[in-house]
């Protein structure tokens, strides 16, 4: 069995820190995310740079990535002013994003569920016309800080308008670390009949230990691909020193332990997460990573 | 569905922690831990005090435990010297360990396999005469610090010969938390045509982030039994600074928020953690813990 790890790290995850790497550090982690052999990088951002420091050098970041085979560099795109600096930067790959709460949607971008599909239209024909690929965003598919449980029809229907608005692949999050194994169950078995197995990713945050269970429960349904964040870095902005994305080092020794394969080397994959712990000098989420860092 | 949670955090865990708790507030955790509604608390051990003060004040202890209904307080048991003082103490429950790897056994313990078994001959028909319940653990029953895999049929067998001797019930052990669900759904089945899932119990560690993941596999073979340890103490001796044992926290988070029953209070469950948290002084491994900690 194959699975494909789409890692979030340098944008999800730093996006969401509040130490500021610079491009310099940020080329060296993901010239180590290459070398452990990921082919799915979220490198940046092509958001406010006054509102998210964080993502601000993402133009000059994409320009000094080294060239590198067969690797999807994504950057996020809220808007079509985004867009347009996206193109000056010729990417190939973008993400969009959307909620299936309409509080958070409305808290986190300012924006009805509609609104924002309103914004897609904008920019989205032509990046098809394009043939840029287009990753879609669903948060809080699985419990949102404001509005508590999430309708699974809601995200199906959201589901539903991205795969129709042209999105190639869809990543669908549960944004707060909410989620138990048994609804990702019945959620999943349902989001593969809209998305399918190629098309659809589960995006899992471990806010509450329960990220990996809940990939396994994704795997039994059928799901093969799985974004995490190396070392688990990002954190979890509705509570602030818990966890948040799941940590690549951890899905990556399960899975290799399951003897699926993924592409990635689990000890190069640690020396990227070691270099990331040691910019932000203190102790990562990842389980897997404080193991190995402790075992000789 | 209902399970059983096994807490082992005032043994298991609080053994493999530096700090010594009094026994006031070992008492005062304990207390926590009924209010929280456990009914099995493993409380302390009939060692060596001079090997392992953390467990020096057992007998004290255990005269001074709260009378609580329907509650089984366990200890562990390691020989016969061992059983003689537990008999002092009138206990009702013992539990006694082999492992699955005669290396790891032969350090641990400084016995064979075999030999463990010959020393329990020499007080488990007695126990069992007197009706004292007996658990068994199997440790390293996934994997071996010093021999790596464990040949599944050893553990079978070791757990057969446990039955066989008289055990109330098992525990089979992830004790350096190296499982993956694959191993577990193949070892799960089997074990349970041994002892049943009244009998079985798993006790995972999280070390490399895997444990409820592997509960969740054990769950779907049919087991009903699990150890965890409060907010995750205990650590892991042989990664120092890494997780150990899986904690209550997360486990209890998982199970009922997939409908099933433990009969323990999340809430409380987090008052317990957070008071030895509190007396560690450190950040425990819970991610429920510090993601409930961290939220208002």
């Amino acid at each position: 069995m194959k699975v494909r790890i789409f890692e979030v790290g340098p944008r999800d995850g730093l996006q969401n820190e509040s130490e500021v790497l610079t491009v310099e550090q940020k080329i060296q982690f993901i010239s180590l995310l290459l070398a452990a052999g990921h082919k799915d990088i979220e490198a940046g951002a092509f958001v406010r740079p006054d509102k998210i420091p964080q993502m601000a050098d993402t133009k000059n970041l994409l320009s000094r990535l080294p060239s590198a085979k067969n690797v999807n560099f994504w950057s996020l795109v809220p808007n079509e002013r985004g867009y347009q600096d996206a193109l000056a930067s010729k990417v190939k790959n973008i993400a969009i994003f959307t909620a299936a709460s309409e509080t958070f949607n409305q808290k986190n971008i300012n924006a009805s569920i509609d609104e924002s599909f309103e914004r897609f239209k904008l920019f989205v024909p032509d990046a098809k016309k394009r043939k840029i690929k287009i990753r879609g965003y669903v948060s809080t598919a699985f419990g949102c800080p404001y509005e508590g449980k999430i309708n699974p029809k809601v995200v199906l229907k959201v589901t539903e308008r991205l795969v129709k608005l042209g999105c190639d692949e869809l990543s669908i999050g549960d944004t707060i670390g909410v989620a138990n194994p048994t609804q990702v169950h019945a959620l999943a078995k349902k989001l593969l009949k809209i998305a399918g197995p190629k098309k659809l990713a589960l995006h899992f945050h471990d806010t509450r230990g329960t990220a990996l269970a809940n990939i396994l429960a994704g795997l039994e349904e059928g799901v093969r691909a799985f974004d995490s964040s190396s070392a688990g870095i990002g954190g979890c902005p509705y509570a602030p020193g818990a966890a948040g994305n799941v940590a690549t080092d951890d899905l990556l020794y399960m899975l290799s332990e399951m003897g699926i394969e993924t592409g990635i080397n689990l000890k190069l994959q640690v020396k990227a997460s070691e270099f990331v712990q040691r910019i932000l000098g203190r102790k990562l989420p990842s389980k897997y990573l404080q193991a190995a860092l402790a075992t000789p």
